[in-house]
């Protein structure tokens, strides 16, 4: 049984990583973190834990934290994490970072696209980004995990396989994403009013969206080369689930077969990604709750072009599910161990 | 391992049984029989289980089944089972009926407020009212469960105990109670077309709904007398959920701490029933994908009410976690087994 | 062509009025009013007057505003009103206040649900309660007017006749009301963030929400004694609408002749109120948008009770339709002008 | 005083008919068709006409319906108004269809997308593409109006200025389409119930949408040259709406204010397109229930493509609402007769 402390318990990441990992084997959760309710109980904050949990809130005392524990989740803003962590706390326990702090390789991009200064540039080299089905073996023996960001990960995966094998033309991918209004964040705003959001749907960070080097990094892992892509998010008047649609050519002529196969090279020994049959789509509420991503493929003959599909869960597979799943490997427990859930209907 | 099979496999309470059975580590379901899908693979029809199951759907020859397996959930249209089931049947395999065809020991009464005639009036004597947390001690020898109906568990629940107190005025009771739309279903009506339903509230079936005799049976035995009640239900834009709002006046004056301590008397041994802190109320979104039902009260000592209130998911504690909670009890399972997913939050 | 102010143009009731007026051939709207959005364009904050309203945002300056038009709507937040309104202003400007300050006459009962002392308690009694089907006469006459709640306006045209005719008893009158989330105004709050009102239901305010004595002094007045009622409100995931659903035992026994010959006799010739055929419930979506109040009952013979209904949009006849028709009423236009709206579907 | 017939009024764009034309001034709907509900009270099946209309539900008899109006407005599913329309008919009412039978000038074409045998093709070529910021003078002389297609309004109101003014390539045109569920009909279908569609969001009809050669036709008109784009629409969780996101990449290097004055080139006049400031993107919230569609552009230097965004009511500027602006040119009357709605938010 090791013991796990979760910064930022208070958000809604922060939330369903307690949700998760209250169903694992091999973790209890020792540390509620949440600097704006420090000494309320956690419970009366989210009230789905009453009877189940009793501890009360803690402050962001990393340093003190990693005392106690063996790993700690940062389901923090930006910066945060960068400010706190040092080499005695990395080597007392494991950090899973669910800010974008360590993603970014190159730190003046970071610096650019996040407009704040990096604080701890000595450890992003060691930071091994966390899209498990991509980085498996360097997770496992990681100290420090960039947890990915919801649109990079569901993006990522559906796009990675056609760009490693070469069949799409980079320069041509877009990406058009929309996602649930939990992605927002719990921070009290009139924008995510229900009444703001409801019967709505609006583009919101259109050729400025801050995952957009986070992706295209990833991207050009894959094909060896820089890439730009266009991407534009969409808020969707919903809790949860984030669904890509992503368009690019193809550099020669491909047949669906040809395409599934691909797909399944990358995927059919993936629990968590389902590369769906023939010309079913898919559909955030048949992954909601679950760390499933689901993908599929349309060939269109007549522009010569791909769209490609993803659909998951914002806060499992997007947030606290990869995260724990990321712990997973990182510890030596199955992958799977905590992160069975079935996706809810309806 | 024990076998299950599930008749009525592809509506709404069918496919959350299935979904709590995937988690279950004594039962392996062994049927999804639908009708109206059969031979179509039934992760086609949910989608949620596409690389999770692989069976196809079966028809609803109960006969058959009961050589199969060692518990049937008849999760169908009001009439079906009562006109499937014989001694056969149940000398074989235990039967979990979440239709209302046992719930009713009054036949006369079952058949006017159902409008069909009964096709089995001898087994409703042995049918046990499966509502674990009141008749588990019966439950536990049943072959034949009545599994509760979700708007009498959630007022049952929320009532039970005053009532047995005699601390409520029976003659005063009234529910005005609300659901998410799952509750109506997955057939294709006009009715319950997101259209229809969303930005919108109704009452529907006011003092002519069919739970109404059947939470009045349920009150009856807890205070001994025969109860009338007004039942008022709503529909309302979200998927799952119940609340009911219930009113009764006081018998004598009563102190927050009394009647807090009634529910205690109940309920502080029960995993599945919470009594919220004081002035907390319940909110379905805490309970929601879980077998939880909170509860609470509000004294008014300006009219001499009580309000008592309780939340679930009509799903979950209101069909298929009752009914596999029912199933723990009677195949000597621990009782929470397979039922212990924490809330989702948002 | 009178011109009119709004002071808290900004709030969902304010902009419900500008809304309105637009459409009102007598009025023109010459002040926005919103103290947090001083100099900026109205129309940035409200997009929806886009190209259509061209002001700025003026502070609340209730004195300089009387010398500028005929009528001002405060729709600001209870107390606003009674400390700035003077002799001065009502020599100039009729007013029509939104908030409570002048709802109730009893300023003890005032000060004590609402937590402030009143301001000008000298003003109350001259104030007329805007119900305009129930105070048609002295509304034309008035200076000032406090215009209803929304629960108060739902629930007491819904209860009004039967309780004027002397048909249901006072003592036993329970009001359950749900409303949609626009009811709890566009201020930042966690609580009606988007994910926490979406998939959820909850009461609030539970046996001391703030309309309770405003409904118990109209139902007082209808039935000449004081009235204590059970008053419990919802909050439903919509944007708009309240639906109440009050229930009363019956004095006597009543046909269903004898109780729609009552509501025809208040309000069949009554534009705004309509009382629907035998057995067809009210739902908000069916007066969204307009200034319709639909209302209907039902007869409990079994436990001699009566189910009265009534759905309205509660920022229209809730709130800013109504201040239209009282506004209408004072100033001798067509009871109707700029209130036309066929309800939206869907 | 003009006469209309409504073939198909007790659709949702149908009834919008309805609600919009009790609103104009020169209008009076004489005959509510609806094969479905024949001898139906109309208000019976929409009651949110409850007292206002009284006429019920007649057949679809285009012939007689012909000498008793002056125009008749189709809202059927496609091939009907080509099955029943004839000269007899033209030479006595005008037709506003807005069905797809006329609006695609191919009919091989029609025949191919639409999957059934074109009725009247001798029509298709005097039928006018009612889109009426484009074809003004052509609609003010037509006897028969095709009236465009949702996504198609949409699309084209915020691609064509750019593609007429030569700025992108027509080759690389991308329309990611959102739209509210009302689009889908009134049919009572499993995958249109509210629990399929709320919290949920997906893609469908991929690379195959009957929208897309309506779009590429207009489009084609445009740039004078035949246009293939990839077109994907998506089911929204919400009522009315639709927002596109097109994508294309820009001939030249071009600034904000030069796309700018193209846009406002083409709009400056128009009542009903409003070009929105820069960096406000449109929202579908912001023209609910208006005849509005709100339009504006982001270029992205990095990728050298712009973003191109749309929003409107689809059952409005997008069905009813044109259909009426259309009438209204046909007849002489203000263009925004009946159409001066202001969005409703929220």
């Amino acid at each position: 049984m090791i013991k796990a402390g979760i910064i930022g318990a208070t958000g809604y990441a922060g939330n369903e990583i307690a949700r998760l990992l209250m169903g694992h084997k091999g973790v209890e959760v020792a540390w509620y973190g949440s600097r704006s309710y420090i000494e309320k109980k956690y419970a009366d904050v989210y009230q789905n834990f009453f009877q189940l949990v009793d501890a009360k809130c803690m402050d962001d005392n990393m340093e003190a934290l990693s005392d106690e524990v063996d790993v700690i989740f940062t389901a923090t803003p930006q910066g945060l994490c960068a400010s706190l962590i040092n080499e005695g706390i990395l080597s007392k326990a494991k950090v899973i970072d669910l800010s974008a702090d360590f993603r970014i390789k190159d730190v003046k991009k970071y610096e650019e696209w996040y407009g704040i200064a990096h604080k701890s540039p000595e450890f992003i080299n060691e930071a091994v980004y966390g899209l498990c089905e991509i980085n498996r073996e360097d997770i496992k023996k990681a100290r420090l995990i960039a947890n990915p960001g919801c649109y990079p990960t569901c993006s990522t995966l559906s796009v990675y396989p056609l760009l490693k094998e070469g069949l799409i033309d980079p320069s041509t991918i877009i990406i058009d994403a929309k996602s649930g209004t939990s992605g927002a964040g719990r921070g009290a705003k009139v924008d995510n009013l229900f009444c703001e959001v409801n019967e709505n749907i609006k583009a919101y960070g259109v050729a400025s969206h801050r995952h957009t080097p986070e992706i295209e990094d990833q991207l050009g892992y894959a094909c060896g080369e820089e890439v730009m892509i266009n991407f534009t998010p969409h808020l969707i008047p919903m809790n949860r689930g984030i669904l890509i649609t992503a368009y690019a050519s193809l550099k020669k002529e491909v047949s669906y077969e040809e395409v599934k196969a691909v797909y399944d090279k990358y995927y059919n020994k993936e629990l968590f990604v389902r590369v769906l049959d023939k010309d079913v789509y898919p559909q955030t509420k048949w992954v909601e709750g679950s760390n499933f991503v689901d993908v599929n493929f349309k060939i269109d003959t007549r522009t010569n072009r791909i769209i490609m599909m993803g659909a998951m869960d914002n806060l499992v597979k997007g947030a606290a599910g990869q995260a724990v799943q990321n712990m997973n490997l990182m510890f030596g427990f199955d992958e799977s161990e905590g992160l069975r859930q079935i996706p809810m209907m309806p």
